[in-house]
């Protein structure tokens, strides 16, 4: 082992340190459903809290909620080093996407504590609010507001299925979290690497132990509503209906035409659909979907993201619709020194490498316009991820965090 | 006016009943939610059973719950006359759909009442559980148990959107009425004689007061659920995955061009859809959709009806499908002695009429085979229905009322 800190972390504690979390939530198959901004989600977090005070942590949270861990330097007003990730899963999530950052900071905090190390700069864990987007959309709100990317208040009137806003449950949060010390949105860190698991098949495929990120594919999110009129089933004449249902598949049918690509590096998903009044005698009056779509080339992703709202209009034959972008995020490139750090930090501890890029997107691809921004991902099996069969073993998970650690000491100089 | 009973229905007090009830269940926009066994139900079932009380009749529920309201003729030992429809409503429903075949039939007891008429035969008047299927699907399960189409119990395991069985949930209505007498499934009433809106157009195009109806198209009804595998919709390329949503569209494409009718006789409605984990960047690894499928011809509503398993199979690309007919209805055809009581009726009562096909389904259809059965039709604005817009007037109503009530009197003899 290269060095002090990496050989202190303990993988069975930072394991059971994940177990116990999953139990926050659990769902039938090993899965988890916690989702931001809840009683589950606090929860967690006073866990997480417990944890990094016995290495010695100060703790902090900001106006989005970001939760964030700090192990202060020899040198307390140098610009820190970051990690972290999100604490909030997929309703019928995982046990490790996100979760697995958090825990893998605080195995590193542990680490410098254990191994009696201090770094000169202050380490900074941070817990992100928010990122999958599965309660209130889209995702990675925490971050956003942290960079600047958006204001806060762009999400305040979001609702989650139950017709809560963000705004409220985000007061909610804060009020339950008012003993810990409130800092402001924003930052200026030294540098940032955030790990995770992978969420595809690559590593696993190449029997490498870590993948060292070289940027993440952009994203585009929109939410389309179909208006028609709600009409008996057995009485309106097909012909003389405003069927939202109808015209919604008229509208997928004509996206898929736009989204195909034989070489399938395109990514468009259809997630989530709700029909009203969703009577099976009925005709539908409205129809919500989702669509999310990603590619790693930000011509591509403005040129077809930019064509979805005309192709879904001109799809129509009955009823109208409305289109809105929720969330874009462009293609992002990490900086070749933190690459270069994760890269050396895995040689040094011993472990395989592979590059790659990011299907997902992250908290990090925030992070990159303000910092030296980088990721370490760990393989899962089979590449499932948003799922309950999601899973990466012990020892790969004690393989990212020693890599973590090791690349945060040497930043941390 | 040709007689006594038909003269002394009061449209205002008719039209003031249904505006009470409306008040049970009111939704934005004049509408009505009201679902069958709820406590809202069980509310508006007690003004009826008020209503019904102050004109002389005694009550009686039976085991699936269906209200009797019966007023006894001269000779106790005949064979009822029988007339009635349901009291809940779509999700998103109306005003008169159902409840004013129940409030008509009350009108009637009324009438006789006030004009000091006893018939010779009982006459009753059944509220009939669970028309709409809009809680627990299918509809029209009160008289399918009563009339020996199906066994109360097929229902039990059926869930409303809550996970409540219907088992448990008319256990729970049975006990909240447990003061009222009981009375056994079944029955075999002289004539029967459902009243309702039309839920459709023709009476308004055709400028006339009254609907004689000939018979009632038939409707099989399925419900579909896709199988396939959650997935990162960042990660998963498109071509690897198995998307519940994606082979929801071709299923349902399918079918649209097996029931594409160029005389639009034929309804074919997907009226609810439910995506699960239904989150905008997770792949769906189920989508679960009704089908709700109508003819006047048995033939073709069989031969259609038979394909729709292989159609959706046969439409499938990536994942698997269960499907399930939950409901089916063979078209009905009224007795002639009935339709010439009510066509004669409204003559008498000096209402024009127009002898027509229901497009809707009802429960006279399930009372055909135990006795002479019709029923009558009313006018509704624009041939709206399954609406909040859903509207007859009280001249209207009440027009139809008193044919009913001369209908019932002549049958009653």
């Amino acid at each position: 082992m290269a060095n002090l800190a990496a050989a202190a972390v303990n993988g069975t504690r930072q394991w059971q340190r994940l177990m116990r979390l999953a139990e926050l939530g659990a769902i039938p198959g090993d899965g988890v459903n916690r989702a931001c901004l809840t009683a589950l989600d606090r929860e967690a977090r006073r866990l997480v809290i417990g944890w990094a005070r016995e290495a010695g942590a100060t703790i902090s949270v900001d106006d989005a909620a970001n939760l964030f861990l700090r192990r202060e330097g020899t040198a307390p007003d140098a610009a820190p080093v970051l990690t972290g990730s999100h604490m909030d899963s997929q309703p019928a999530g995982g046990r490790f996407d996100g979760i697995y950052g958090v825990v893998a900071g605080l195995e590193a905090l542990a680490a410098f504590d254990d191994a009696g190390i201090t770094t000169r700069r202050p380490i900074e864990v941070v817990a992100w609010t928010n990122e999958e987007g599965g309660r209130f959309t889209p995702g990675c709100m925490g971050s956003m507001a942290w960079s600047g990317h958006s204001p806060l208040s762009t999400w305040s009137e979001v609702r989650d299925p139950d017709g809560i806003t963000f705004e409220s449950a985000l007061a909610e949060h804060l009020a339950a979290e008012s003993d810990l010390p409130r800092r402001a949105l924003g930052g200026k860190p030294h540098a940032c690497i955030e790990a995770h698991i992978e969420q595809g098949p690559m590593l696993e495929a190449a029997r490498s132990d870590i993948g060292v990120v070289l940027g993440i594919q952009g994203s585009r999110w929109f939410s389309v509503t179909i208006s028609g009129d709600s009409a008996h089933a057995g009485t309106a004449p097909v012909g003389m209906r405003r069927d939202a249902v109808q015209d919604m598949l008229r509208a997928i049918t004509a996206l898929n035409a736009l989204t195909a690509d034989p070489d399938d590096i395109l990514r468009f998903t259809v997630g989530r659909i709700t029909v009203l009044p969703n009577s099976s005698n009925s005709v539908a009056a409205e129809a919500r979907f989702t669509i999310d779509l990603r590619h790693p080339d930000a011509a591509t992703l403005t040129r077809i993201g930019d064509a979805i709202a005309p192709t879904i209009q001109g799809a129509l034959r009955h009823c109208e619709a409305a289109i809105i972008e929720t969330f874009h995020a462009m293609p992002a490139n990490f900086a070749p020194e933190v690459i270069e750090a994760v890269a050396a930090a895995a040689a040094e501890c011993g472990h395989s490498h592979l590059r790659l890029a990011s299907g997902a997107f992250h908290d990090a691809q925030f992070v990159v316009p303000l910092c030296p921004t980088g990721m370490i991902f760990v393989p899962c099996r089979n590449g499932v991820s948003h799922n309950p069969a999601e899973y990466s073993s012990s020892e790969q998970l004690e393989a990212g965090t020693r890599v973590l650690t090791h690349a945060l000491e040497q930043l941390g100089k």
